[in-house]
């Protein structure tokens, strides 16, 4: 399996992670991004094909540099035995 | 406008320049990437609302690591004027 097909997975749960860090809900999320918190749900579990703006949205509204969490999947696709 | 509403536009000629600096066509870099040539010339106009996953597949068919582009790309949004 090429490094990025888990991609949607692994990115769903980095965001998902930084959300519940900063105490946010879906909604208050979604509301900040612009976006449906249907469509938050679906990006944090890994069902979304997400567009590269709406991931920039995301990671503006959660105050992160969009560059930060693709470093982090990235770098731990690159560097990690993949787990499956 | 927020600085995001002109990324595709500025996302697509840093891959442009990305791609000619290596030398590459975009027949070349489409094959690279497992991308059609005509997905490649959109993204590169601007014109394609692009995947988060098909960006990385170009990033990485570029010889880049993902974070990078994002990285100029949205370091020029915080710092600069706005060009029209």
């Amino acid at each position: 399996m090429a490094p990025i097909d888990d991609f949607p997975i692994r990115l769903g749960r980095i965001l998902r992670k930084a959300r519940t860090s900063k105490g946010l809900s879906q909604e208050k999320l979604a509301e900040l991004a612009g976006l449906h918190r249907t469509y938050i749900g679906m990006v944090e579990r890994g069902e979304k094909n997400i567009s590269l703006i709406n991931y920039v949205r995301i990671s503006l509204a959660l105050d992160t540099p969009p560059q930060e969490f693709i470093a982090e999947l990235y770098n731990n696709a690159s560097t990690t035995t993949h787990i499956t």
